[in-house]
């Protein structure tokens, strides 16, 4: 059972939720059909984890195929190095420090939180849904377990999934010792439930066959709904730690456990996108793969690679915050361009519900751009900057190839929680050292002023509200 | 005027030189054509520096066409960590610790050396020549810059480039100040001359048109002996620091100055290939692309990246000695495939004279095998065991996928030559952990062992000869 907090939701703030969402008109329909989407997630995925981003052991066939027959960006960000708050960020086109979905204190949702994603909120399901879409999601959701934050009261008429991390809801009876429970451990020990729409249908989640399991239930959802527009989202519990697969893919990797895995998520993209071919539905549906946030470093070889980049999951380096990232579409999107552009999971939002016809909300403020001048065409980009934000704080901003760090701070785990404050700020060129590797800002004040000028720019239009990762669940339902 | 040495070469040499070479027998000639050898070398080039071994701001089109139209190593090794060794074992199939091609005092050559390639040693030009392939070399030699150890009297039909490298030869009197005289610098500064031959045709060379210049001449020469197998042997001077391009490719990587001169290696890539296919020779001509070793790391961004590997040129490390390689036979070698089989530069002397119809010289121990199972099939290698010789130590061993470190030592410059002995060895698997971060030799002393056993057995069958690179010019030369 999952528990569930009362109370969270005011009438006003219904009535207000209702208002904003009627603000998305409808554009008249086009004479062909809308597009359909699909939005593969990894979970901790690292930049240099696959074949096609360069890394040398590991092998992704169906992934690599993607790209060679679409669009692969080497300069793609989740909006936060964590797995909340960058979720959130996709779903609603927004910074998660505009909803709510950030936090100091606990940086992601645990079972014995209560808020989740606020009803206020536009997710990409909503706005794709009052266009007519069927909406579909299938795997991990971790923006809030209690009912009303699940997915289908926030726009997906199905769900099948996971509604936290893998790693949540320990059996502490039967723990393994150690850093050992983080892999290759007793499936037993991890209690996480398996939802469909509301309700608990397994517990604990088998996930030795979720990857298995999330790619056919995505796949049964898309012939069902092939004579209609779709949105299906599949964020995969896997690569996080600890790592299941299925039993056709134990010892396969040369890389190890963890690409086994990993071998079994590439192999799910290369089904789905079968699948789009097999119903003629290639050539109208355009698919998004990337990762929520880059790899756990902690865990040596069972956690991923940032290739050349910085550092991991949960800081602001670019290891943390640049995913590997494939947009696809026969027909629409030419094959096997590699584009440099700037890009951010918050534009896929933006993207989706423009190629849907629909109108972008406009009584808040989006973070995301259209990219479709840099799936299309030769670009350029519309986003020229990235804000890399960790919980509340703003750590780094980047304008064009400059990256300005005001804080700094390696990975995220509690024995390394030294924040070091940067005046001025550390200031890397990613065009010529993606590496940040040679601080240059004594040579470069000036770009500084224009980063600095950028930030306060944000900052004037940034009216945080509460944290929702703050809330806990309510007494009464402990 | 290139300086002379006498009396290097004494009769008696050249007579076993002579009985040597008749040793490679020729096999009957195949009614068909044999193929051609196309051999192009980048110099400091990083494992992690081309587009489609996962670069971020990287573009190099045209390797990445070579290698979606063949075949890219992901596990390809050079002989030794710095220039000279390196180029020796890729013209012999032989580690340098065999023929005197390496030093724990003298690194390389310089243009104050007296030695060069031992006489005794057969070239993969004089291999091949024997079976009547025409023979040229463009670009940067290294093996002595003595007339006798020049191309043209090592196998080559035709040689135009540079003896040593392009840092070498500096005029003191203009010395530009500091670290920046080896990027960005005034062309007059280095001295070093350019040959046609055995004569010097131009000095100081004019490096920004070097590239350009050594692609017109490759180029030339294939027009020239279309109509019989050639080899053709293009080891560029870029992308080695001080770094120099055509005025075309200023400006126009997101990468930098680096870049700009690896865009241009990367445009005579395109050229020769180019070539080929004009001339309908593409069918019939193996090409390589690899290099002499990893990044220049002590130059910051103008050095180059190993990507997720560990540190770079003049270590044992991986980033020091894997190799971005590419093989590319349109018809022949299956288009699009990447191996993760092992290879090493030694091997494409071995590979090309087999392919030649030859047989291999069989009075002295070769170190290459013949890669044709990898080129032509899906493997396996015959390649098993990598060897990592930093002078004349052998500082690491590979065997499968496992690595131990006998010695470690970071980069090559004078103020880190602390040399760390490790007993039992470090032990690393490459496959799971390709940036050497997590030793695990404690629990696996059956791998060290092993490894123990291959190193042992190398050692029963070595006999160096006295190091090439401590020979002085003679004095009544200077």
């Amino acid at each position: 059972m999952i528990d569930r907090a009362a109370g969270l939701v005011s009438p006003m703030t219904l009535l207000w939720a209702g208002a904003l969402l009627a603000s998305l008109t409808t554009s008249a329909p086009a004479a062909e059909r809308r597009p359909n989407f699909v939005i593969i997630y990894a979970d901790d995925l690292g930049y240099g984890d696959l074949g096609c981003f360069g890394h040398p052991t590991i092998r992704t066939p169906n992934l690599d195929r993607m790209a060679s027959e679409g669009l692969r960006f080497t300069q793609f960000y989740s909006a936060a190095p964590v797995c909340t708050p960058s979720r959130a960020a996709l779903m609603t086109g927004r910074l998660p420090i505009r909803n709510g979905m950030c936090s100091d204190k606990r940086r992601v949702l645990f079972p014995d939180s209560g808020g989740g994603i606020p009803e206020t909120e536009i997710t990409l399901a909503e706005a794709l849904k009052s266009q007519g879409y069927a909406t579909g999601c299938f795997g991990k959701w971790h923006l809030g377990h209690l009912p009303q934050f699940l997915p289908t009261n926030n726009g997906f008429d199905t769900y099948y999934g996971i509604p936290y991390s893998n790693d949540m809801d320990r059996l502490n009876d039967v723990a393994p010792p150690g850093r050992e429970a983080f892999w290759n451990p007793k499936i037993e020990y991890w209690n996480v439930p398996l939802l469909r729409g509301t309700e608990v249908i397994e517990r604990p989640t088998d996930q030795t066959t979720i990857t298995r399991r999330y790619t056919e239930e995505a796949i049964s959802f898309i012939r069902a709904h092939q004579e209609e527009p779709f949105l299906v989202y599949l964020p995969h519990s896997m690569v996080h730690i600890p790592l299941f697969r299925s039993d056709e893919f134990v010892g396969k990797s040369a890389r190890g456990l963890y690409v086994d895995c990993l071998e079994e998520v590439d192999w799910s993209v290369g089904q789905v996108l079968q699948a789009l071919r097999d119903l003629n539905l290639d050539e109208q549906t355009l698919v998004f793969f990337s990762s929520d946030n880059g790899p756990w470093l902690t865990f040596n070889e069972h956690g991923g690679s940032a290739g050349l980049l910085k550092d991991g999951k949960g800081t602001t380096y670019e290891g943390g915050m640049r995913e590997p990232t494939i947009a696809w579409w026969p027909s629409r999107v030419p094959s096997g361009r590699v584009t440099q552009e700037l890009g951010s999971t918050m534009d896929i939002f933006t993207t989706c519900v423009t190629l849907a016809g629909a109108d972008l909300p406009s009584d808040r403020i989006m973070d995301g751009v259209d990219l479709s001048s840099v799936l299309f065409d030769e670009g350029p980009s519309k986003r020229k900057a990235v804000l890399y934000y960790r919980g509340t704080t703003l750590m780094a901003a980047r304008l064009g190839p400059w990256k300005a760090h005001y804080f700094t701070q390696t990975s995220y785990r509690k024995d390394s929680q030294t924040r070091v404050t940067h005046d001025p700020p550390l200031l890397y060129h990613l065009g010529h050292d993606p590496g940040e590797q040679y601080n240059i800002n004594e040579a470069h004040p000036e770009i500084i002023a224009r980063i600095d000028a950028l930030v306060a720019e944000h900052r004037q239009h940034l009216d945080p509200p509460p944290s929702q990762l703050e809330i806990p669940l309510a007494v009464t339902n402990e």
